[in-house]
């Protein structure tokens, strides 16, 4: 899974009718402490987050593995919300 | 899903069979803004789109679970048109 | 699927049993005027291509839908050959 | 798979079912002597280890491979220990 | 499939159980002249090879497709050795 952020929102009118009402964001990976890394991606939140949490992302098939997703044509899902990072024995991330 | 920008198209004669009569389209990964990064790759459109248009397209396995690709080589399909983007609290992009 | 140009071929005695006689093909990806980029792959020929052509590849499970090419181990084939490709009104690229 | 040290962990209360209970490891990619190259990503834990031990993990659909992890949204795993790595002849990498 | 060669050994006593007694060896993507190229990473031998040798290694769920990985936790196997590769009318490798 990779961490990331959710940065924002995408509102599609025509879509693949399996995907109709999901809640499609805009996420960017980050590294352990929450800092943005690489190129804008769009995950189907499956766990109600909100523009600015620190999240899991899951990709490829796995991302068909959650109730909401399954048999979908999505790449990209939302599968839990972080509460804190720590690496070498620090918090690098808190979600309050 | 990869924000992409549908950038032109495809004429192939010899393919598999099971591909005979898709819309093989060119597409390049954008930013949020909707602008090209990365090389161009090429994506069965499922939904009706136009050379210009901003898309989600999907990847892998998840790209057979749309009714029109169901069992076909292929892994790559625009599922959804993109209307508008907001990101941090901005509208990145709108369609018309 | 990736845009790609045959480069060359591999000969290989000792392999799964199940991709016997199956033709092996030296890929590299292209732009979309046919210049190579990035590093060279090799992909499972379904549709009879020749070194120097221009072809479509698909990865991963998707490469094993074809029927030459079900339940191999392999992670990328050839699955059409390219005509023409164009890009914002421009022919970048034709076959004869 | 890749070569990966265990570098931190992460706390999530709010996330799929499936993977309720399950620990989820930050890891890092790391070359045949250990050194980290990359970003960090998560995966979970199915063989008992712990921050600071260099492990396999494996993606995608073959993360779901584990009786652990069976139909979870899951796209990595920690699925081995390594003891000893050795490259051209040298010992690269030695647990103890 | 990519070209790689195998350039050395794992040593893993704690492990996923399905893995048991497979050869785990770590191998880099080369160039067509078998030049490495990018970061090792680790692939279970399926049709018997040395340190040295160039091979071809499959990804993803197609790794599961050989009678020795099938349902097992791996996403990378070699499953064939390369004996000559041609690339533009020249021969580029050949492993004797």
């Amino acid at each position: 899974m990779l961490i990331a952020r959710v940065i924002g929102t995408t509102v599609s009118t025509v879509k693949d009718e399996k995907i109709s009402g999901q809640k499609l964001l805009v996420v960017r990976q980050t590294d352990e402490r929450g800092t943005a890394v690489g190129k804008p991606y769009v995950a189907i939140d499956t766990v109600g987050v909100g523009v600015g949490e620190l999240v899991l992302t899951c990709a490829g098939s796995s991302a068909r593995q959650t109730s909401q997703t399954k048999d979908c044509p999505v790449d990209a899902v939302i599968m839990a919300v972080i509460d804190t990072l720590e690496v070498d024995g620090e918090i690098t991330f808190s979600k309050s």
